[in-house]
């Protein structure tokens, strides 16, 4: 027997939350319509206010509520430097540390066969337009180092190859803090083979 | 650099959810506006729909979406039989398995002094009216065997002392498939202490 309808849809609706099965949607639906109404609302409204604001810029493709966002229209960024980053969530990781000043590309996704996303489904036509119709001296490809994310960088790389650019990785090797005894190994196996002469 | 308000107040909105804390708040918050706005419209809709509709059943204090819940109006259950467990998710647990056919009380909560959760924040005036003024004859207190929900047994075991009725608690020992070997040290501690006679 349902406890009610209501609730039925709403646990139903927030298994769209990524990572949230079943038993954890009935969690987050009895806390909160048991303790957490106003949150609840907050919740609602902020989701129907973030939908009829965030778009996407036309330059760089990050999320944004006007058309350039504040990243592309600043003077004071190097416009010859464009970083492709899969998301949104790795641009604002790479702002956090303020080492780069350059201009975006978010491509909004990885290459992954596996799930269905080829080519077509990221943002790779209009990061082609972007390089074509800009001044771009050189492109960081930074996606993550991960199986899929390396398979984006390598399509990435081919298709700017015609552009003659200077096109860079992010290092990749030892981070800062870490142990060489609890490294796993194939970080361990790319820092040798990166290793770098000491000038 | 906030890549764009709405995503920060979305972000900030999702945090209300019981363990979520920010960097899961962001991953949702981009995940629902790259990939499934959707879904994102769909939890928007039914946490309106359900803040709107979704009221407590005036009598047992489940969730419903009319006055008396539709156990609580079942000609089909047995009135001098009262359950009292904490919420609504407990009470759709034992329904699942259909062992019970009496009514029940949802307390919505269990007592914990250390989160200032005190006797006057849980409905136990409604279970005293309740058991009052109706026809019961046994409470079987269903309350978590956890410490809060030990504490909450109590309570409720000791308020309706006065009434005379046949009190009785789940009974509580080695779970089906456990193996004593695997068993906490407290589980076997109470199975050896409430052991029974073999008829």
């Amino acid at each position: 027997m349902a406890v009610s309808p209501a609730i039925e849809a709403l646990k139903e609706a927030l298994k769209a939350l990524p990572g949230v099965g079943p038993k954890n949607a009935q969690r987050m639906a009895f806390h909160l319509m048991e303790r957490n109404r106003d949150g609840a609302m907050k919740i609602a409204d902020a989701l129907t206010h973030a939908l009829a604001t965030v778009t996407t810029c036309q330059r760089c493709n990050t999320f944004c509520e006007t058309d350039i966002c504040e990243i592309c229209s600043s003077s004071k960024r190097d416009r010859e430097l464009l970083c492709v980053v899969e998301t949104p969530a790795d641009l604002q990781a790479i702002e956090q540390v303020g080492a780069y000043r350059g201009l975006y590309f978010v491509l909004m996704g990885k290459l992954s066969p596996l799930e269905g996303v080829g080519p077509d489904s990221l943002a790779f036509k209009r990061l082609n337009e972007t390089v074509a119709n800009n001044e771009i001296k050189e492109v960081v490809i930074a996606t993550n180092i991960t199986a899929e994310g390396e398979t984006t960088a390598d399509y990435t790389q081919q298709m700017l190859e015609p552009f003659n650019l200077k096109i860079t990785r992010l290092a990749r090797g030892v981070p800062v803090g870490g142990e060489l005894e609890y490294l796993d190994q194939r970080t361990l196996v790319t820092a040798f083979k990166e290793r770098r002469s000491i000038d």
